[in-house]
């Protein structure tokens, strides 16, 4: 009997009948505070920023490893999916929601230990419930000399919940999932494992080295349904002896695929060792404020023409860069010369900013102006956090963006969940060539305006090679029908995109279906998710390809 | 009916009626000349740099990938375990021999095209015959202004062979597995995997980017018998505007635990952006020459005494490190500065070495010592090759010590197999910190002369926080006794180490037991190879944890 299914609940008696007996089990196991099934819980669960329907049976809070193991055991003792969630904020591809109905919550918040931290070697050892905000307080108390890679996105959240879904941030630690190692994992039968070095008793090397001998399997342990992690080693970067962040403006949209092509060279020479993130109007004007109500009389979307007028008025341009710079005086000064040498001719304006000239600028803006031409007040406002994101800072302020759409400003404690706000997000990744770039660019544009949102996109370079376009769209889930134009928009962006050959690095919980195919990929995924998972129970349909059993089983019987 | 054993040949007379059949289809598929049978070739290929005893019963040379797919459907159909190798350098670990005994070898050198070269975004797609040679040459074919990575051994070792047993070089791209992606797969069933983004059909960033969406499989292909690995893409790295090399010494043992602590924040800084190989006195004396047998009238092992009086006499150090300097002008004397600084008092002699300082020395070597007081002639001849490597240059130079213990020199086309060369390798990893250091040390040296060997050491700074510490046991397999005082002593080492927590980073064909265990990692391998490889045919052994199925079944059965 089993209770799997996407889409609308399919709860049977029988199902009813095994919950009801699992619940029993969860409970005598966790307490029955730490099994939440009360309505107005289960509702926030249920809800993402964007339309869901996939019912939420209850919240499991197991307090450790070996409470999570039982939790799956019970699971697969009655066949009753569950859903793992770190900190569960991962709006714009789905918070807490599962990928499949009638299913029970595991909550691993309460898995919140810092297990080991070493300042020689850099490194911090987590569980999943630690949050950005948790590390950066340790990293305060101990006035350690290492700096953290911190996401734009809450405090709060979770920093192997994004870790695992590979998420990136500011500074050169800026990959996530590339700077962890030593994974501990609880597979979906209960059954433990630990990756790397860690794996062998005694081992030394375990936080400091990636692989162990033999097949390194921490890759599959990222967004996928293959194991809970609860636990994994972060490597922190040593703070530089001297920081920098540059920022640059494009007044005309064409300037963006020139800029491409002198910014990738800086990449692949290793001038600029971090992320540098590039944003259009539209994402520069919501980290500002809220939509222009006023300005459009409540008309949306808000047209290219208005925004250019808003550009001119605000003062920022078609495009807006950041990177940071890292190293010694020396190195950041001659990172500077070459990128101001680079940049010549392809941006109309150019600005370094460190700790002292910030300072500087907060307590004199009026007067910096005077001196630089640079009205740094207005973007003072823009710029900190940022700027602070590049030193690892961690900020609340970005998540603003996300009531962009709202008629009224961002609650002291925001939760687009709760508070309605709209967002799917998509997240193509592209080659780092200006030419690739400008069909995404054009895409995202004509689409999300068709669809009567704006383009609002964030052009990540992630690598030496490739860049991660973020296209957010951003909508009010309490004006009617915005739900089901947003999902049309996300389907027709997507569709449009992957025609092109621009496929997301990652994916919402609507989206999971791309993960399909004929191909030996998803046949490789779906033997190696039957052979750990056999009763399907670990978040069913996340990042698993639909049924490819039948063509899986043809391949391997070639004889 | 199985052939599978470990240990001497298990070939009944099912297995040779089999095995005919087989043979038979093979031959039908490739043609005859591409089945090779006779005896010296199989000879040859049971033949490693250290005692096997596994026989090969046939050599196939498929042509493309679908020969490949081919090759293992009738491999499936005969149930005839087969062995993949790209060129089969492998020494020091096992060379061409199977880990099990009566496998059939497919040996991938015909697929060697190189699919793709993108000199815009600096990558290469090769098939897994090209060499390190090819490589080189069509960058220099090219006029390319990128340099590849190139190991320390022959420049007809394989590309992705290399990369795929994880090995490592000399530039910032040394991590050689770091530096692949979108890897094209051959399951044991004949199916086809791609990885990546490559897996999407029409995907514009698939050489780019390592991930598609969903879990990342590449590392399940790396140091695996899960997969033949038919393409891969190699990022190479732009020229930098300039380029140096350092060398240091230190002329006491016991400078090394400091020299590692002051190498280390360097390295995590980002100032040293590539590996650092440090060599003892054993492992320089190697790279010069052959073993002294006038100065020791013959005896082994060359005693620390005496290897003290030849260091002095040839004027190296008890350590000799070398590691390379990449980026602008400006960017490589800042580095120079901050080297200068942190190895102040930590080493004996400090020297940078560029192309026009090579050039000037190799033209003027006595002026040179003349005026620096550096007698650059005898170590030349070691440098040339080393600094070369530091720029990607593929060399032979260094497969020369294999010979260390020979008592005719290296012959013009070396084959360390052919030749009797007795080479183990055993390469510990350890956390980078000057304590855990001594202790490998400690041990290495002291088994090693116990046994009657030279403790030739080097030490790779491969990450920001680990090193690999590559121990070799050199000797002459001609003389009688030693293949088996060579295994003993292997065997001490690796306990010995292994029981302080030091785990090797790679393993030998004699060393796959250290795969075995009962937890959950050997299970989990043991389970993906079951999903994947129902019939055992592919390499079976080689990574592969010893049986465990009776644990993975009882922590599977928890209901």
């Amino acid at each position: 009997m089993e209770v799997r299914a996407v889409g609308p609940a399919v709860i049977t008696e029988d199902t009813d009948r095994l919950a009801v007996k699992a619940l029993e089990q969860w409970m005598s196991l966790l307490g029955a505070e730490y099994v939440i099934t009360d309505d107005s819980s289960r509702f926030a669960a249920e809800t993402a920023t964007f339309a869901t329907t996939q019912k939420v049976l209850a919240i499991l809070r197991p307090g450790c490893r070996d409470d999570v193991r039982e939790c799956m055991r019970i699971a697969n003792c009655f066949r009753i999916p569950v859903y793992p969630v770190s900190s569960g904020k991962n709006w714009g591809y789905g918070s807490r929601v599962p990928v499949t109905d009638a299913s029970v919550l595991i909550d691993l918040s309460r898995l919140n230990r810092i297990l080991d931290f070493n300042e020689k070697l850099a490194y911090v050892t987590v569980e999943p419930g630690v949050t950005q905000r948790q590390l950066f307080q340790l990293l305060q108390d101990r006035r350690s000399g290492l700096w953290m890679d911190a996401t734009g996105s809450s405090p709060d959240c979770s920093l192997i919940g994004n870790a695992v879904e590979r998420g990136f941030g500011h500074t050169p630690y800026g990959d996530h999932f590339a700077q962890v190692c030593g994974l501990e994992v609880v597979l979906p039968t209960g059954a433990v494992v630990e990756t790397g070095f860690c794996r062998f008793s005694g081992s030394q090397a375990g936080p400091t080295y990636k692989c162990g001998a033999g097949p390194a399997l921490d890759g599959l342990f990222s967004q996928s349904n293959l194991g809970i992690v609860t636990r994994v080693t972060i490597w922190l970067m040593p703070a530089p002896e001297h920081f920098e962040a540059f920022f640059f403006q494009c007044n005309r949209e064409d300037q963006l695929a020139p800029l491409m092509e002198a910014l990738r060279p800086l990449r692949l020479q290793g001038i600029l060792r971090s992320t540098v993130h590039v944003a259009n109007d539209y994402k520069v004007l919501g980290g500002i404020q809220q939509y222009p109500w006023g300005e459009t009389n409540g008309a949306t979307p808000l047209l290219p023409e208005v925004m250019r007028r808003l550009r001119t008025r605000l003062k920022f341009g078609a495009w807006s860069g950041s990177g940071g710079l890292y190293g010694t005086r020396g190195q950041v000064a001659e990172a500077k010369r070459a990128i101001r040498q680079a940049l010549k001719g392809k941006v109309d304006r150019l600005q370094f900013l460190d700790d002292r000239r910030l300072a500087f600028a907060s307590r004199f803006a009026k007067l910096y102006q005077l001196l630089t031409g640079w009205d740094l007040s207005q973007t003072l406002d823009l710029a900190r956090p940022v700027y602070g994101l590049m030193k690892g800072v961690p900020t609340e302020k970005p998540l603003e963006s996300a009531y962009w759409r709202k008629k009224s400003p961002p609650p002291p404690n925001m939760d687009p969940d709760r508070d309605g706000c709209g967002l799917l997000w998509h997240a193509p990744i592209a080659p780092m060539e200006g030419s690739h770039i400008e069909v995404v660019i054009e895409i995202a544009n004509r689409i999300l305006l068709e669809y009567g949102f704006e383009p609002s996109i964030s052009m990540t370079l992630i690598t030496e090679r490739a860049v991660a376009c973020v296209i957010s769209i951003c909508y009010d889930r309490c004006e009617p029908g915005q739900d089901d134009q947003a999902m049309a928009c996300y389907r027709q962006l997507k569709h449009e995109l992957t025609d092109r050959g621009y496929y997301s690095y990652r994916l919402g919980i609507q989206a999971m279906s791309e993960m399909s195919g004929t191909d030996g990929h998803a046949a490789l995924i779906r033997a190696i998710k039957d052979a750990v998972d056999p009763n399907s129970v670990l978040a069913p349909g996340r990042y698993e390809p639909a049924e490819t059993r039948a063509c899986s089983k043809t391949t391997a019987s070639h004889e």
